[in-house]
């Protein structure tokens, strides 16, 4: 027996600690091929210090709000010592929240998708602790963030304390947007959190067995088989499709007696679904859904929600029109949280719609303050507001014109700047600056004075676009403020950005430049569309692997990495799962 | 594109519905060793035909109440297809009950361990629906059950309707007993569900989080960190090491700053935990606690809990002390629902602490209706009140005599009937029946007379002993009913069952008794152990992987077992999760 023990601790002590051991090979044989996940895991290297910020030397106190993908993205990637960072936020994990529709429908495990932040920030050579709490003010005065946990504390009412900070990090992300529609707050489901799926995938459960008690009526039978998603966009109609396939491949088996009473429609304000993808995308989705009996209805507004019935208004004809339901998904896009709002007020942003910040992920109007993910949005400079800083600065002998040796000086630091140039000059399939300038000119000069500067530029601004609220984009802005962060010290010194045209010396970092890498829309069936950039499009069950194999890659640790892959590969065997649990 | 399609489509299609494929060969290897699972799945063969009790021919309506480990086990071993089966309970799912402590902790999901009831009955060759309702009152005079749907229907209220039985099977479990301790109900946790599970899960993540608030004072977060189990039976000792592993092996790593405050108690009103068990189990658990700094307090008797302080009262002393804690769970025994004490108060058994069957599992007191599990117990009867009818059925020559060869011929009926009759001649070590009669008698006669009879078995009946409320005793008591079920037309014209002695002719059936297998006890630490009968005791790591076989093997399909066996692989490799969801 004793025999038997050591073994066993011995075994799992070695694998649990050593980081040459746990460097295991995970081979999951599925019937239809085999997926291979090599798991180079090693969660006990390292101890976390945690420090109340008191630590010897200069480090700065670095205040990160909120675990979602921006502010998860940038603690994985910050790597100097030098800070200090308390997180604090309500969720004490990071949920890879594109997988959230499989949860709803017991396709991915919730605990699959999400990672503990202590674990996540665990092996960092910062000093790092976190709080479970809610972030209700900042005050940008007296630098400090003004908390409250989410439970009750000592005197029963949540547990208050302030945080001060150097830097503040704001990656507290947005909430759902309802447009002050009535009823929804109380009647909609919602598809933000991990908690909201799980909500949801119960409530599903609970309309089948609902409509499956016999003294139920006919018209109350068809109510609860009703299930309706009000938004066209990805999340909606990824939602609307995975629902199809669970209703159709796993329950109609389950509940025979009440599946020909199911009924999904989708409600849209717009006049097209999925509008910010291709064409030929949003027609096949649309086309599909129809073959699927998904009832696709556009340009028609939700306008009142109660417990049973949902009043809509269609744009065109003006008709208002009321349809019983039996649950209703929310997905419309988001809204500025009011800790965000209140902030706003304070720095003289209070007339914006959303926080804005500079192109550095600064927050105009106060100082120390970084703001990343779906809570802000980047205010781009534009051109014309600059224009003659920009001649001036680049008109280095003060002539009032610009020969071709000046121009080519500043021609790499306008494009930096100001990202719309190099968009309108491919849009305008213009091979470079100089091809702008010429086009500009009346005749062949060599200089260029402002006049024409200005006429050249007069429309690039318009190639300006805000970065859509997506966990790609976030993601992003979280490694690049890490990668600033990472070099400050250094940049400092030797800044590497662009030119200051309206001020003097140059920026210390690059801009943050978005990379957009595509975008899925799962529609069902094991079908998925990818639109690529260059409005490449490509749709079908290939793309659903890439899909599946992109998502696993993309996941936070090889924990999750694993858990998603086992969970699909339980699926694909067994179906899906109808407890209401 | 389409060719990878169609690929997809049907191997998925083979794999679900065809049987001989279907039998898959799962290969998990995790890096200690190998853990291979044949599963033969097959979850489309056959169809669900749901009847509403109209059907041709004379089918037998029989109505089952609850979907735990007695009407599960039913339902899986009913075979006859004479039945028209309603089963009503608010759980659409069996829960594999004994490992909820491992659900809590993380060790094991809580999705892998429960499997919808409708897939169970699905490959039946009996009539079945399901109904998601709780029953609310029982009418054993016209043969009807009210239930209530526990959502709400059309009035917003409750739905409420009957269902007709012709046979009518109670296994709806039992409540947790409170012994009317105030404040339990409010704020205590339980473990008898899967939800009760989950929540106590959240909530020990919650304790962590809340003390780990900078302004929480020392003495706040001491009795947040305290966590008390009340109940030193199985359950609770479980609970108690499951939870000292969590915080040891997973969550220190991860809150330093508050581990140092945690503390466990255990606590127990009688003089020894685990008092079913052998004293060396329990004195071996004890010491283990004690090594693990789990403080175990036996004579305690809890008389109150507020929300934030437990007041015991030592059973010795009679002194009261007030305990400071952060979570509590309960676990000391069940009792009786409000539906059976209404229904017991209708047939005549209001004065009985809990309903009484007979040894054919039918309730005492009213006709077709069965009962099972830990809603009922079995009603043994005494040999000294039926010793007279006993003697005059074995004199079949109504001498007033038993001669050898008269009781040779009832002998084994009265061994079967009675029980309790090898338990004693086992307890006293006697070989045979004769023997104990031999004993009885001055002389050497070779008849018996009635004193002499009654002499002999005046001591047997000390030896009937009530079986515990465990998963084992319901699942086999279900077993039994149905293969009773199956065979019931057969047994109405042959029966097999002893004689009758207060009646004519045979019993229909042999009466059910429970085969008791032994008793694991998980002492945390990868130990557990394990009693078996005859007073055989078992501990190590060894009997903790037998405990990982045994439950692997009697999980309720082939799915939860795989799900299962990957969770604690999950566990082993990655430890357990902390997220709070």
């Amino acid at each position: 027996m004793k025999g038997a023990y050591s073994f066993f601790e011995s075994a799992s002590k070695a694998i649990r600690q050593n980081p040459t051991l746990s460097k295991l090979l995970v081979l999951t044989t599925v019937s239809s091929g085999g997926a291979l996940a090599y798991a180079d895991y090693n969660p006990f290297q390292g101890l976390i210090t945690v420090s109340s910020g008191n630590n010897e030397g200069p480090k700065k106190k670095v205040v990160v709000l909120g675990t979602g993908w921006a502010s998860t993205s940038f603690l994985k990637n910050l790597k100097s010592s030098s800070y200090d960072v308390q997180i604090v936020s309500p969720r004490n994990y990071f949920a890879f929240t594109p997988l959230l529709p499989s949860v709803t429908n017991g396709t991915v495990e919730a605990r699959s998708i999400v990672e503990p932040i202590r674990n996540i920030v665990r092996k960092k050579r910062y000093n790092v602790d976190f709080k479970e709490a809610e972030c209700y003010r900042i005050d940008p005065v007296n630098k400090k963030v003004f908390c409250r946990s989410i439970r009750p504390g000592n005197s029963g009412g949540p547990e208050e304390f302030t945080v001060d900070y150097d830097v503040l990090v704001m990656g507290m992300g947005a909430k759902v947007n309802t447009f002050n529609t009535p009823g929804v707050e109380e009647h909609a489901h919602f598809l933000k959190e991990v908690d909201d799926a799980q909500k949801l995938r119960r409530s599903i459960i609970d309309c089948y067995e609902r409509a499956n008690i016999p003294t139920v009526s006919e018209e109350e039978r068809k109510r609860m088989m009703h299930f309706v998603v009000v938004g066209g966009g990805p999340t909606g109609v990824e939602y609307a499709a995975e629902l199809h396939d669970l209703a159709f491949d796993d329950l109609s088996k389950l509940y025979p007696a009440v599946k020909d009473y199911l009924k999904i429609t989708l409600l849209e304000a717009g006049d097209h679904i999925l509008n910010m993808f291709d064409k030929r995308i949003t027609e096949y989705a649309i086309e599909k859904f129809q073959r699927d009996g998904i009832d696709v209805k556009t340009g028609s507004m939700v306008t009142k929600l109660s417990d049973k019935d949902i009043l809509t208004k269609d744009r065109k004809s003006g008709e208002t029109i009321s349809i019983p339901y039996g649950l209703v998904l929310w997905s419309t896009g988001v809204a500025t949280r009011p800790v965000v709002r209140d902030f706003m007020n304070q720095i003289g942003q209070a007339n914006r719609r959303v926080l804005a910040t500079d192109e550095w992920l600064r927050v105009e109007g106060c100082n120390d303050v970084y703001a990343l993910g779906d809570c802000a949005t980047i205010n781009q400079r534009k051109v014309m507001e600059d224009i003659a800083s920009i001649f001036s600065k680049a008109d280095k002998d003060n002539t009032g014109t610009l020969d071709l040796k000046e121009f080519k000086q500043v021609v790499s630091h306008i494009c930096e700047r100001y990202p719309q140039v190099e968009l309108y000059l491919e849009k305008k399939k213009l091979k470079s600056f100089d091809t702008l300038l010429k086009n500009a000119q009346e005749d062949d000069k060599k200089q260029i004075d402002i006049e024409t500067f200005k006429k050249a530029l007069s429309e690039v601004d318009s190639q300006m676009k805000s970065l859509p609220a997506t966990a790609q984009v976030a993601a992003q802005q979280g490694e690049y403020l890490a990668k600033c962060f990472n070099r400050m010290e250094q940049c400092e010194k030797n800044p590497e950005g662009p030119l200051r045209f309206r001020g003097e010396g140059r920026h210390r970092f690059h801009p943050f430049r978005y990379k957009h890498f595509g975008q899925f829309a799962p529609l069902g069936g094991e079908k998925t569309a990818l639109q690529r950039p260059g409005d490449r499009v490509s749709i079908g069950t290939d793309i659903q692997w890439l899909w599946y194999s992109v998502y696993a890659s993309k996941l936070v640790s090889w924990r999750t990495r694993m858990l998603v892959v086992s969970d699909w590969g339980r699926r694909f065997i067994f179906g899906r799962d109808s407890s209401k649990i």
